[in-house]
């Protein structure tokens, strides 16, 4: 997996519940903390983003756990795109600590943006591409790749 | 990925608050239903399972999203041990309409037992080894991985 | 508080990650069992209900927790309406342990049936009062209470 | 109700799937609000807090939910200690609008100390009692309260 310069942090509030009888923050958690990064990227990087017709739906998620949360840590969640394809795009995520920046957790995952009123999928719009190639500072689409 | 033949199943509860505002269960839900069904298939299958000491902790999951899950379906989650290596093993699941059997959703994690008390992860031990290959009907001992 | 017969029970699957690091049941949880209650409660007894646009409100609870709830214990959830006003009901709930009727945690609450498309409170339907009054055996429906 | 002067108070994050169908947030997750506020307020006011032995406990809880919460909405929980038996205390505490102060639901409820360790109620001690009421400005010991 190539370094990823991620340009969007989010620092996370830990819940009591958050923490199952193991001691740690529950796994499940995790894809919260994961959805909470990218609404709120989406929300800061696009224009016009209103989630009461514009779905961002995960199709497919890789995560690597490689080290305990505990209530007393204060995370943050790391979000950026990193290509965009006619029909879907890619998201790589992780939580770190936000003092150390060790890397607690980390994942990639394959997004559709879904249309909540006609309950289908649909392409980015140019305008949202626009955005988010800006934001990242560096041209996302994937070439060639008709099928994606 | 190979054809499993699952032999665990565990019917679920969908909660009303397991719906998020795009009407259907969210995805962060379909991890608790991973966790019950593999907690669920230590105990019926290992002998004397005792979460107070013995924990099982994902370090890796694959997960693909394929349909919708709605607050009327009846769904299941079906788990199978497909691979046990010396310092983990792996694990298939799925989530499936328990009615027509269609796959909503399906995931790949490599797992650790991890000692409670101690705070590290530790091998299977050879009882449980023994138990999970009894109750798969077949040898999942990985070969030649000293690394695993 | 007098006695209630309830006729209406739904038993509850507890999920791992339900129990918080004191080893029990979050006291966090307890409420979407209440939620799951009363969501089967008015899909069982209620004819046409479609929460699409009919939704269900609290606007008032008082719940004592009497006991403890472990992730091996069995337990129910118990559902009855009390009484009927013009502008709000009530109900009664509670968890008991499915097999010894131990009650674990009690609640009444003050709902409001509530207009999911126009946004606003609106009545009972006759057709719903009827159907609550015909399950529970008696006539429910608060006299003298203008304001309610 | 007395009036409540409030000087504890936490902003709180609001998580995507906080929100329900209804497209506010579930009344389920008010009392994570309330548990993250009763948390941070015991760390923050008592000396040598640990959560491994101390447990806090809620046994009975009223709850007045005065207006919804949505996604976009800034809100904090306020907590206050506001009497202490021998056996026993009680909390107020309410979820306000960060920016208007607009109050969204309040809750009184009763609690108890619990011994993690040996699973027993027990009293505050002496220590906590002088901080919280060095920390509320007043002597909130209730007179006279045997059974309390």
């Amino acid at each position: 997996m190539e370094e990823i310069a991620f340009k969007h942090t989010l620092p996370l509030q830990i819940r009591f519940n958050d923490v199952d009888k193991f001691g740690h923050v529950n796994n499940e958690v995790y894809f919260s903390f994961y959805d909470l990064g990218k609404t709120e990227y989406f929300e800061s990087v696009c224009p016009n983003v209103d989630w009461e017709k514009d779905g961002i739906v995960v199709v497919h998620i890789v995560v690597d756990f490689m080290s305990q949360i505990f209530s007393t840590d204060h995370v943050s969640v790391e979000t950026a795109v990193v290509s965009i394809g006619t029909k879907s795009f890619e998201l790589a995520q992780r939580v770190v600590d936000s003092k150390t920046g060790e890397v607690k957790c980390c994942c990639r995952s394959i997004m559709v943006a879904y249309d909540l009123i006609k309950h289908e999928s649909k392409p980015l719009t140019d305008e949202w591409v626009k955005a988010i190639c800006a934001y990242e500072g560096k041209d996302l689409r994937r070439k060639n790749s008709p099928g994606q």
